[in-house]
């Protein structure tokens, strides 16, 4: 039987997880970097987690009005939870950086000058990416660095955008000024990305 | 100060966050596609992360030992611990399946069809792809699968492999009979995967 409901509640626990990993790869830049702007962003990203755990479970709700057997949902409701749990240790562990604990100048010197960073850097008014794309910019040929997720201004969001925030960016992905690009790359690719972002200085 | 040692605890830690979120993605395959091969990965993978998690503090107690001031390496113990809540979490998923409460047909049936697939196969001996590299084989070419972990057969490693798992195969990457490897893709790309491993019937 069809159930639409039921492959939206999915959709929504596969979103819940992608973000909840992106949530522990923030998490882990802002103890190895010591990097309070990644612990702040991993904070705007449990909003969003909780917001897609109630629509979660809105959509399980319905679902199990209509499927024959609602008790077989329960694997599904175990998903959201075990999910949920993930993204709260990222929290923890943000937290711990925030408060001043995780992070520590003895870690930091221990995270090699080879090993690639992860950056938050904002879109300045007129800077190079302010009203691109990420294909058009050829953000990762040009500075070396991948977006892995780029957070919207509050509330604004493109037609077929949901979420203020695009976990897994394309080339066809907005980007326009105010927006917060989240990138691994080479340090000297941190650097370019900031100058195309058109910072004077970092968002960190 | 140089403090090898703390790198070390460093490259364990990052090393079991790595495998944990592997094992988050097998979890969730395990579910999405009603998998008990990918339920039992997990499995094997949390003993890896087990082992981990013991380099990890032998490595930190040491370190303590050595640094001016041991109590800044708290930070460092959190830090292993909140990973160590995400294995669980994957692991708890995957039990789910293997107890066959986590998945269930009308699950299943929320996966479109032109979703990507994530599948275990073994190489068998004589397969196309025994005794050659993942770069040689040119498996996401011909394939059409991204190999997103190798696990060998127990105890056989490769002179610069510490662990059972590579977790981030590149083309390098030793392929050889009784490797169990993990990949992601089209459901044709699986198809052809399975005929290139040489196995009569899939693993799972």
């Amino acid at each position: 039987p069809h159930t639409p409901d039921l492959e939206r509640a999915m959709d929504s626990v596969v979103l819940m997880k992608n973000m909840s990993e992106l949530a522990v790869d923030l998490a882990y830049g802002a103890v190895l970097f010591d990097s309070e702007a990644l612990a702040e962003e991993v904070l705007n990203l449990e909003a969003e987690v909780d917001a897609l755990q109630s629509r979660f479970e809105a959509w399980t709700l319905r679902a199990a009005g209509r499927v024959e057997d609602p008790v077989s949902l329960r694997g599904l409701v175990h998903l959201a939870r075990s999910t949920e749990v993930i993204s709260d240790a990222a929290l923890e562990i943000s937290e711990g950086v925030l408060r001043g604990i995780a992070s520590h100048p003895v870690i930091a010197e221990a995270v090699s000058e080879s090993d690639e960073v992860l950056v938050r850097e904002r879109i300045a008014a007129g800077g190079d990416l302010d009203g691109t794309t990420l294909g058009e910019a050829m953000v990762k040929t040009e500075t070396g660095m991948r977006v892995i997720a780029v957070r919207r201004a509050g509330g604004e969001r493109t037609a077929d955008e949901r979420d203020d925030w695009v976990v897994s960016p394309g080339p066809n992905t907005e980007l326009r000024a105010e927006n917060v690009l989240l990138a691994k790359g080479p340090r000297t690719g941190a650097e370019r990305l900031r100058e195309a972002c058109g910072e004077t200085s970092s968002a960190q």
